[in-house]
């Protein structure tokens, strides 16, 4: 994720970066598996992917004495924005709520792809980020780039939103899919990690844990909820059998694991679980992909669906530079320098 | 529709405006059959509601001299806006045209629910309105309020649309999908009728004509394009049999009417035709209902889909208080009154 998006930095998103006038200065990576760098006048990334391609380490490019830890990285890379897109653990959300707490308590804007911090900590960051004059950003947190929060905070003025449901999970839209044209869950599951859709470990996936997290980080972006994962109402797709797949067939519907948040008297509630009737809304079916697609209940414009194509590295990638306009943008009107 | 609007106006649209530090006064409403108002202290939307439910005449409301036609009224009707949902002639996109060029040349701002003004004159009526400091908007031209125009303005920073296709003519897609659960051509057209979703006269809708309308308002404003419906390669359903459908059916896909717009050897080409793959793109499918559905294409963020479920005049007002809300937004950061 964070090297293509810096493949994406020397191309096509530097172009767009440069046409708003701005140049952007990468004086930090720390990576999982390929160590880490600061240079404060700014990395060389032609280089800094050649060394990760090559599977050498980025330590070799560093500056003075080496950061013991990701967290002490954080806390010393002379930046104005940190972007934060490690591996999650989904059932706490770390490392990523420790790692935006650490850079906006610096003062830095935080942009992430990360559901966790929204699912775990959005009041708290929200608030932290607010008493800094900083910006905490998580467009691609839910179906990548695709504009979800970007939408219901810019495009629906006075709209109330009631609730929403989705089919969130690209792993299991693909199984039960293909479930659907005769394969059996093993052999399906087989296939969505051949094509790099599904984890090697797609438990997650398959309980509905992914799902439950991503539902949370909905409700409490969009309906002012505090609820955290295990709170969800979940059941996953484990049990679901070819023949339950076929009925559903039958009846013109599709199974799918369905996300759903509304309010009910005066909490808003989030529920996971296989649905034959929104799992694949009317308008929204995820066909034979693994395409996510959410359906936002309002108050004064009824149903807008949203859904994405494909869901890409790309595209989660799009998310952080909207993000990243949107933290470093000037205020209107202001021509660019 | 523009009862519809003034109804919400006095309820839910109200407070809207007032938690926004807006009050507005409706200084003038003229209409097809129910006669027209001019009132600059504003008139009472109650009294006006009244009469034309009654089927009255709102000229008794009138003050002064009676404004010998609608453009005449436009001329002379004191007001910051512009609301412009007249019955449009598809063919030539009058008197809507006319209309928002009179406001925008005295200095209105204009909303309008249009798609006339979008596909026949998107340009000139663009320049007209920046060369008098004002906004020209129409969110509510292309699948009611759902945003389509502002999710590309707002919510793309950086991405460069290819081209989009989608189903926009909620009549065909009824009586398509009536047509695959055995219903004749014709019953389901007198069920679209007796819904009040198609037309007395269906005509623009079953030849496409409706629908290549909206493809150029789509294409001018998303594609920078300057079509015009008459331009638009065209093919409607009238010649669509049965047996066509329950094939497409049986191939597991749906026909429907689609509009598609591209760039083809630097010119934007826009076509409309009954599609089986893309009628109902997968993620699409606008199922047993009418819902519309429109997929973007973009170079850096994939495609992304957005869809309505219903389509109700509710959801065309909606469109026009969001716009309206944006023609008098005030600049960011300062606080309503």
């Amino acid at each position: 994720m964070g090297r293509r998006f810096a493949e994406l930095l020397r191309g096509p998103y530097g172009r767009v970066l440069r046409r708003q006038g701005l140049r952007v200065r990468v004086t930090g990576i720390a990576t999982a598996r390929h160590g880490l760098a600061i240079a404060p006048r700014g990395l060389d990334l032609g280089r800094c992917l050649r060394q990760v391609r090559s599977g050498g380490s980025l330590d070799r490019l560093h500056h003075g004495t080496r950061p013991a830890t990701v967290l002490d990285f954080v806390a010393r890379v002379p930046a104005d924005v940190l972007l934060e897109v490690t591996a999650l653990d989904p059932r706490r959300g770390e490392p990523a709520v420790s790692h935006v707490k650490a850079a906006l308590a610096r003062g830095l804007h935080v942009v992430t792809a990360n559901k966790g911090p929204v699912a775990f900590a959005l009041r708290p960051l929200t608030a932290l980020a607010r008493r800094k004059g900083r910006r905490f950003l998580y467009e691609s947190a839910v179906m990548d780039g695709t504009p979800i929060f970007n939408l219901v905070a810019r495009c629906l003025p006075g709209v109330r939103l009631r609730g929403f449901r989705g089919t969130l999970n690209s792993t299991t839209s693909l199984i039960l899919s293909r479930m659907e044209e005769g394969l059996t869950a093993r052999g399906a599951l087989r296939e969505a990690q051949r094509r790099g859709i599904a984890e090697a470990d797609p438990r997650h996936d398959l309980d509905g844990w992914d799902s439950a997290v991503k539902g949370c980080a909905l409700a409490n972006a969009l309906l002012g909820a505090r609820v955290t994962p295990a709170q969800v109402r979940r059941r996953g797709i484990a049990a679901i059998t070819p023949k339950e797949v076929r009925r559903a067939l039958r009846a013109r519907t599709r199974l799918r694991l369905v996300v759903r948040g509304g309010r009910e008297d005066r909490r808003v509630r989030v529920s996971v679980g296989p649905d034959p009737e929104s799992g694949s809304p009317k308008g929204t079916r995820s066909g034979s992909g693994p395409d996510a697609a959410l359906v936002l209940e309002t108050d004064l414009m009824g149903e807008i669906g949203v859904f994405e194509r494909g869901a890409t590295v790309d595209q989660t990638a799009y998310g952080l530079l909207s993000d990243l306009l949107e933290a470093v943008r000037r205020p209107r009107g202001k021509r660019p320098l």
